[in-house]
């Protein structure tokens, strides 16, 4: 019966038992023709093209065991500003995968153990044949662990704490972002260039960098340059934005939009003339005006999905850096 | 080869094979113990306990006919602002479809009959057992074909156009949202509520009759309410508004948080005192403090995977109109 013509489909096996040949020959007639004698290929194929039938995804899952399914955790929108980034990411990558046959299944899960957890379970019942990991932070345990258990995946983010590890990678190079954000403003006679980060690790910290690697040279260092630096106030931008203003900062670069955002509003609201630079270049940066940092999301979703199809192929674990772009918006108030 | 064990994962071939058994007495131990004799039976229970080997979900679907897989097609954020509430809907359902066993596949497509065509295929191969439609519009081909096609489906949003449509649905009320976001400004002392809609169907047409419903009795009626409506701007919340202030409105109900965010611009640069209420319930709208009527996405997420469960178990097509909710913020300013 499971194996029988569902909801009048034609399977695999009706076709066989309708046309008086075995499974395997209208297996060959399609993977293997030059092997079915003439006549009989002629036969199954006009059977084919006549009721319609279409090999079935689970047979072929069967012969192949490759079920052309990617698994993704899908993260709550914890911060649905930031948040639209990865929603463009998602889709692109849904994109770049359905171009090469694949499609993506999502599961959603409470943490990295129980992510690597479910995409074991999921790859051992061969339900999916590789992985994307998002959101990679430091001491991420999930690499390793999903290494240990011969599951292919691409991280998109890099192995924070630990450059050296093995496994494939795609990231955006955010130093190089608030790099650049940073030289813009010291090109228009800024020196007390703030930053205000999320927190002290991965990929503020990365974007923390550029920010004073910016500020080589500007004359502000050491303690005073340590002033100018706000990372333990997670989200709440304007509280560290006022704080850094009254500590003299006459221009902030952000490793959020909601951070510049958060500053922003204080600014606006004081009429202070304080250039802000954000960054994931969002639809709230675009909406309010704020100048920010773009991440080549789709490219990233190109190249992990290239790596992947790489990896199952036998290919190596490639790792890819990404270049940022500097959005600039209203900034024309500031120029010196 | 294909069905042997591949990375060292034992698969029920090989574990036939390594105990000397048949297939179908693994497969009885596992779904029809009774019949296996004991010895065999606690043979076969060791030797899986030892060698970890779980039944394989291609092996279960050749079986059952059931991929437990729901397609859902992705669409790219053209409006980054109200994509948003997509976002969420699609974490919701993965979350709500994991809960009972099923996840969610991604596709992406050029337009509906590309959408139709993807899930047809998709299903004719058992690779998804139902679908989840969203962004209904008037005239939508996507449930007659679906329907024609005897794939499983519920919609989120209504069958504009066509309310005795037969399919399953799951929709927010969006007149009722406008209704009592215009009733609040109507008992603020406001009469001249203009209304900014994206076009003149669908959901936008549902939203706009509630402002319509909430402006009878204002006094403002015929032409001169005509004249506070404006749904030919599309996308571009500013210039409507400052048409509407023109001619007069002296507050304004938006059918999305794009169209409230362009007419608060507006409004603030002149500092006219004109509240504003979007629909959504975006992050934009909360992080720049625009009240908005928020869609209880969650629920909606959960009443649909209620509802597909329900009809891939024979049960009927059910129809769902979920009440939305009034988020106020800033508005004190205005209050009379």
């Amino acid at each position: 019966m499971a194996n029988g013509a569902r909801d009048g489909r034609p399977t695999m096996v009706s076709l066989a038992r309708d046309l008086g040949v075995s499974r395997q020959t209208i297996s060959n007639v399609l993977n293997n023709p030059d092997i079915v004698n003439e006549r009989t290929r002629a036969r199954v194929l006009a059977a084919i093209e006549e009721t319609g039938y279409r090999p079935s995804a689970i047979g072929r899952a069967l012969r192949t065991q490759r079920s052309m399914t990617i698994g993704l955790r899908l993260y709550p929108a914890i911060d649905g500003i930031n948040g639209a980034i990865m929603d463009r990411f998602t889709h692109s990558l849904t994109e770049s995968a359905q171009l090469h046959g694949y499609r993506l299944t999502l599961l959603s899960a409470a943490d990295a153990p129980t992510e690597v957890k479910s995409l074991e379970a999921l790859h051992h019942v061969s339900a999916i044949d590789a992985a994307v990991l998002t959101d990679t932070f430091l001491d991420d345990p999930r690499p390793a662990a999903l290494g240990a258990r011969g599951l292919p995946f691409v991280a998109f983010g890099r192995p924070w704490g630990d450059p050296d590890a093995p496994h494939a990678w795609v990231d955006v190079d955010g130093r190089a972002g608030t790099l650049a954000a940073t030289t813009y403003l010291r090109e228009r006679g800024h020196t007390r260039i703030g930053f205000l980060g999320v927190d002290a690790t991965g990929v503020s910290a990365d974007r923390r960098e550029g920010w004073a690697a910016g500020m080589a040279g500007s004359g502000v260092a050491g303690r005073d340059l340590q002033v100018l630096l706000a990372h333990d106030f997670a989200r709440d931008g304007a509280e560290a934005a006022a704080v850094l203003r009254d500590r003299g900062a006459t221009a902030l670069v952000c490793a959020s939009d909601s951070l510049a955002l958060g500053a922003v509003g204080v600014f606006r609201n004081e009429s202070a003339d304080i250039p802000v630079i954000g960054f994931d270049d969002t639809p709230v940066a675009s909406a309010v005006g704020i100048s920010s940092v773009a991440q080549p999301v789709e490219a990233a979703a190109e190249q992990i999905i290239g790596i992947l199809l790489g990896l199952l192929a036998g290919g190596p674990p490639r790792r890819v850096l990404l270049e940022p772009t500097l959005v600039l918006r209203n900034l024309e108030q500031f120029a010196s």
